[in-house]
């Protein structure tokens, strides 16, 4: 009995020590881990508690095991693995709900707590949204895009509401990115972040998240038009 | 190398099977699971596949082994779970404001989407809080609070923003109670779902979504009052 506690806590060590080496950074996703020998001596364990660390991982949705290749990570956190699943069960609408919720709070409480370093990284991306957008750069346009709600959204300092955030958007991304290409390409080309920027620097709150629901009304009509 | 992805696609089936007779209730949160020679013929798998499997719950904090005991269910869901966890790194405040972002939004959408069944089930809660509050009953009052803030969110007929509620609330439920009988045994009781519950009723969005705010305010002050 005492060795099977000590060796499942040794696994649970290693899935610590992984896991952080992934929220680190250190371990990208998308990325290849190193071979099993180098890891055993990395990290100071047995190969028996390493692969099952890697396992439990595996069925967590954080590393994926490609047969005769390797071993890979697949997402940034075990909360992202577990979004990224129920997403999986959800339609684009539910999911976008979800989103917005979060986002128009985040916009309420960035407007009372940005400080004049986020406002600057607000403006900047807010700025490189119109220059991409008078360029006609679309990929360009669509990262600057990202940067400057992620930017918001980092704003309230919730750490909970962040990383929230970031892992729905990532989980969603590409279908995001599909509308945001044919809006992009559909109509005048015009950056429609002004309100929302200057709701944050005047710190008001209300028209700030007022206007994340126009936003978000508008992309409802987007793909509702889309599904007809 | 045909065997061990055998193996493992082998643990992930004992996974998704024991997540489904969680989520189905079968199994419930606090009690403990059937023995291994029990569950061998139930799942019907050999012992090394379903001690993988439940040990890769264990690490994901859907089951828990007590040494000497057995192994119990400690949460819902591997999201749940994970939330669970990415809670115990955040501030009270920090997961409450992420609440109310979700309850909010449920708030707005439970007014423009609530069947004439759903208002019956969120008046007959009302109701019970009141009368709650009536004869003083405070253990009753909080879980028929919790009730009506639960249908309200689940009238949204959203099951992705009804779990993230769901896993949020339970994971700060004792958090909540906490206040909610200090607030009881303060005040002159009075029920004060009235204006809320009138929203939803009207199909009144914006009253809906202010009401949720409002609430959440009072809670928060009296956190902060509480922490000075």
């Amino acid at each position: 009995m005492l060795t099977k506690t000590t060796r499942l806590n040794l696994v649970d060590q290693v899935i610590l020590q992984i896991e952080s080496l992934i929220e680190s950074g250190e371990w990208q996703v998308g990325k290849k881990i190193p071979a099993e020998p180098e890891l055993v001596v990395e990290l100071n364990v047995s190969r028996n508690t390493l692969r099952e660390g890697i396992r439990a991982l595996c069925h967590a949705g954080v590393l994926m095991t490609k047969q005769g290749d390797g071993t890979y990570v697949s997402s940034g956190s075990t909360l992202g693995a577990a979004i990224q699943r129920r997403i999986q069960k959800s339609s684009l609408l539910d999911t976008l709900e979800v989103r917005n919720a979060l986002e128009q709070e985040a916009a309420r409480l960035a407007a009372e707590r940005r400080t004049e370093q986020d406002l600057e990284k607000i403006w900047f991306y807010h700025q490189e949204c119109s220059s991409f957008t008078v360029s006609r750069d679309m990929e360009q346009y669509v990262a600057a895009d990202m940067k400057l709600h992620q930017t918001i959204v980092e704003s309230t300092g919730n750490q909970m509401l962040i990383d929230l955030y970031a892992h729905i958007t990532e989980a969603i991304q590409e279908s995001i990115t599909i509308y945001l290409r044919k809006r992009f390409t559909d109509k005048l080309p015009q950056d429609e972040h002004h309100q929302l920027v200057e709701a944050i620097a005047a710190q008001d709150s209300k028209a700030a998240a007022k206007n994340v629901q126009q936003f978000f009304d508008q992309l409802k009509r987007d793909i509702e038009m889309e599904e007809m």
